[in-house]
């Protein structure tokens, strides 16, 4: 708890554990944000993430951190929620077997029913679509559409609420600029996890698609990369 | 489990346990469809509507039925989910209080999801903008923008599969209308559950606003009405 009560507008901030989210954080604070970080309890492979982003809400000042439990995985269709399809190590055509359907869709919409029980116009989700894995659900067009949603959805369509805007200060960078604004924000990148395979001591596989994005992320940006591996 | 695996299309039904969901159901098979019912414990006041959702899943032929838990009671802001927040027992102007926040997002989001794995093209809601509570998630604008997003949050909008269709039968009718609709593909309105406040044995409080349509719903359509009331 980092603000007084009321003393700055209020925003939920999805926060993975991931660099990209912990950036995003560190922006939204920068802006004087008081966040509301959520993170999500899916069926992930892991629970190391979900570690690493209690860390990072912390560290970079969130006014609360809440994880929700919603079992994507009872739905599988992914190597991320179901163990008997295995993480690619090398790059792919098209959309990787690592996407799982509508993830994202499902964490904004979550992200909007508590922002409009806070009162939060703002919600933050650090997609990228530069340095990415290719999901659809990352995609400017689908954030314009989700956001036009949440417009038609809540209150702020009806009775003429203060909008909802979908905030994606990362839709457009690369990782190594990514990497660099978290420095300059203060990000310690060795709490976060990226790897679609951790141990459960976050400990990266250095193989899949998001050990490499990473890296490839440190290398450009020309600075050293925290990331411990397996 | 009434289809020979694979002998039709698959749809995902969203079913509450009330009596729109139930005829929605009994729509979607009388098209034809094989209809994987969908129900979320999401901290409403009763679970008497889910024991409803169950029984209209079995008597009308779904071939499976999932309940998900999805915690809305976590961020509260209504009267459904938050025991603090009485349920209105009188016509109440503008959004009533048992409006929760972003629910048909949330619901339609993990629908989404599941269509998406089981390769379902069409998901039915039993929203009704006619004889309703004037909830913003109801209204044909809210699922029009919900199926844009969902073409571009899939894999629908990138590789060209086909469209996700957001199915909505019951739009544009009258609580009659439904009621005879229903009656006419033999759904048991007396399996169905609408109050908001039900007790645990499913019976009727008569007063809230979910009681007061069902009841002029039966009453314009000029059959007896099966409801049991506290």
């Amino acid at each position: 708890m980092s603000d007084a009560p009321g003393a700055a507008r209020p925003a939920v901030v999805l926060v993975s554990g991931g660099l990209d989210s912990a950036t995003c954080l560190a922006i939204a604070r920068a802006e004087g944000f008081s966040c509301h970080a959520l993170s999500f309890a899916y069926g992930q492979r892991h629970e190391a993430e979900l570690r690493a982003a209690e860390r990072v809400a912390t560290a970079l000042g969130a006014r609360q951190h809440r994880v929700m439990r919603v079992d994507l995985a009872a739905f599988g269709g992914s190597a991320l929620t179901d163990r008997g399809i295995a993480v690619p190590e090398a790059p792919v055509d098209g959309i990787p077997v690592t996407y799982v359907p509508a993830r994202n869709t499902v964490f904004l919409s979550l992200a909007l029913a508590w922002a409009e029980v806070l009162g939060a116009q703002d919600i933050f989700i650090g997609v990228n679509a530069v340095d990415y894995s290719g999901y659809p659900d990352c995609r400017p067009e689908f954030v314009a559409a989700f956001e036009r949603l949440a417009n038609l959805a809540t209150r702020a369509g009806v009775e003429g609420a203060a909008p909802i805007r979908i905030r994606t200060p990362l839709i457009s960078l690369s990782k190594a600029e990514i990497v660099r604004r978290g420095l300059g924000l203060g990000v310690a990148f060795g709490d976060t996890v990226s790897c679609y395979q951790a141990d459960e001591e976050g400990r990266a596989c250095g193989r899949c698609d998001s050990c490499r994005l990473r890296r490839e992320g440190f290398e450009a940006a020309g600075v050293a990369d925290p990331t411990r591996y397996c």
